[in-house]
């Protein structure tokens, strides 16, 4: 037996194994101790449970997008994925023929069964479709992990709109998004469309993605990247909160023209959340991310007659295959 | 521009994109040459595209069965994934509280938009959940692909409960699973359980799981495999039709005592359809998938505080770690 799986039954025969009830303080004390520890062994190279990252977020049946390319993701990075579906959507790489909401109450028994039975390290938050599923997700979290400091790293993706151009949340639940989730996220990935309907302002270069950044702290978002891929340009601002008050990074990269770009916003995001599930820091973490989205879209395959998917475990491949090379691009960093 | 693309770009001028509406003979014959063209240089290691694989099955938000945890079962064998959920669940590693089946339209809908865009190879059918979408995803094979030379590869796996006990198939949907869906499988997997269901018999040993698959052939089966992983010695038995009649190959493995076996029938009935995918025969597929579920079992962390998933994906982590060797068992073969 490993010296973990002996742990893991000592300490649950110490004190039991429903995770949602637990109100003796050195029961919370117990978990706190063994969650570092695990957490420790694992930065030594010795682990025994990969981090575990949620994603909520819609159902792409060609895997492009949504909670299947979000597991590979996840996978990609050493993390393990558990998934709550928001939405079925009818698509293939040629856009979405069709959404269909998935009933609220049925995301929060999900939501419930996997925090009860696993030990959450990062949430990526994608599409949600409309108002309900946005204040369902926004109050299982609060409810969940009251409190700020008691949240996993929380990455919220506001998917407004496919990139085909199909409607992915309604004005209420933009509305309630902005309100109850926006200020319990760790970090928010607006894209520049994204960014403009969530401040009500045009955002269309660098400047512009400040003052949205700056607009989207005072709303409440303590941290902020927002993405400007479809730019001459690539450029991502990153806008972060430290103790020295608020820091920015720049990435700029150049632009791949590549038909495999179905689902590059998830992409990032979800492997966003993983990097922080990792332990590692902002900055580090969205160049991590940039580099893994390029990389993917440069190993894609031909698929499909529209907008192809990433490929998503082109680290797979490379182990028969030799790698692509993937310019880092160029990184500023200044502080205000 | 990839040879490749630049063949699909000129294929899709002269013959359309729409792969539902093509009539001319000369179009059909362009389309097969196209297929076995793209099959050749996937064959030379010149590929390309990878195989699409499409699996048809429930999602479970563990990711440790169903649709997510078959992309990742895909993605190992170097095939895409792509999928159609029938029924949603609430579960984790502890057991499946609810069943939610979705409504059989949006499934004809996604498999409609899904074979419209993508050549599917190979289709793996795991939980349907109910009559209706029994009715429908038979019909719809049918329909898509009639005639029995023209169907991809279909690998059935007639999952009738879960491994926690919950019903995942009514009698009503079992009836019309053996009458109509059965006669279009290539290959159908079931357990000891489910072979006792589809033919109203005992199936506790070697003999009986003989008996058994002589019943299945009886009923339009064309080739079966009987997995008796829950025997004392794990004994699967393949029955599968050539042309000098039915043979039989009869694998032996040592049990595996693990906890981390949530949805290994899934895992084991998806590497199946991966490998008739690449162009591998029956015996050969049945032995390479029995060796991957049992390393992915071997390579599984300890996950939930109830039967925890596989690691279907460990190749990505022997590229650093150090493999596990893993035992391919007795291997009989007979013929009758």
């Amino acid at each position: 037996m490993s010296t973990y799986r002996a742990a893991r039954i000592g300490y649950r025969r110490c004190f039991g194994s429903d995770t949602t009830v637990r109100t003796p303080i050195i029961r919370a004390h117990s978990e706190v101790v063994f969650h570092w520890l695990n957490f420790g062994f694992r930065v030594a190279g010795m682990a025994l449970t990969p981090p575990i990252v949620l994603t909520i977020a819609g159902f792409d049946p060609s895997s492009g997008a949504g909670i299947t390319a979000d597991i590979k993701t996840i996978a990609a990075h050493e993390c393990y994925g558990v998934s709550c579906i928001t939405a079925l959507t009818v698509q293939s790489t040629q856009g979405v023929r069709r959404v269909e909401g998935v009933d609220p109450k049925i995301i929060v028994e999900t939501l419930g069964e996997l925090v009860s039975d696993l030990a959450v390290d990062a949430v990526h938050i994608g599409m949600l479709g409309n108002a309900q599923v946005v204040e369902a997700v926004a109050s299982f979290l609060g409810q969940i992990f009251p409190g700020r400091a008691k949240l996993p790293h929380v990455v919220l993706d506001p998917v407004l709109k496919s990139s085909s151009g199909a409607d992915l949340l309604d004005a209420a639940g933009t509305r309630i998004l902005i309100e109850k989730l926006l200020p319990l996220a760790e970090l928010i990935t607006p894209n520049l469309d994204e960014a403009s309907v969530l401040t009500g302002t045009a955002v269309t270069n660098l400047d512009q993605m400040r003052e949205a950044a700056a607009r989207l702290h005072s709303l409440g978002a303590a941290n902020v990247v927002v993405t400007g891929g479809h730019l001459e340009k690539a450029i991502d601002l990153l806008s972060f909160t430290t103790a020295r008050g608020t820091e920015e990074e720049v990435f700029k990269a150049d632009r791949q023209r590549s038909n495999s770009t179905h689902g590059t916003g998830c992409a990032f995001a979800t492997a966003l959340a993983c990097h922080l599930a990792h332990g590692r820091g902002l900055p580090e973490a969205v160049l991590l991310s940039k580099v893994y989205v390029s990389a993917a879209i440069a190993n894609a395959h031909p698929l499909g007659h529209g907008v192809g998917p990433l490929n998503h475990l082109y680290r797979m491949g490379q182990q028969r295959r030799s790698s692509t090379v993937v310019s880092e691009g160029e990184h500023v960093h200044s502080r205000n």
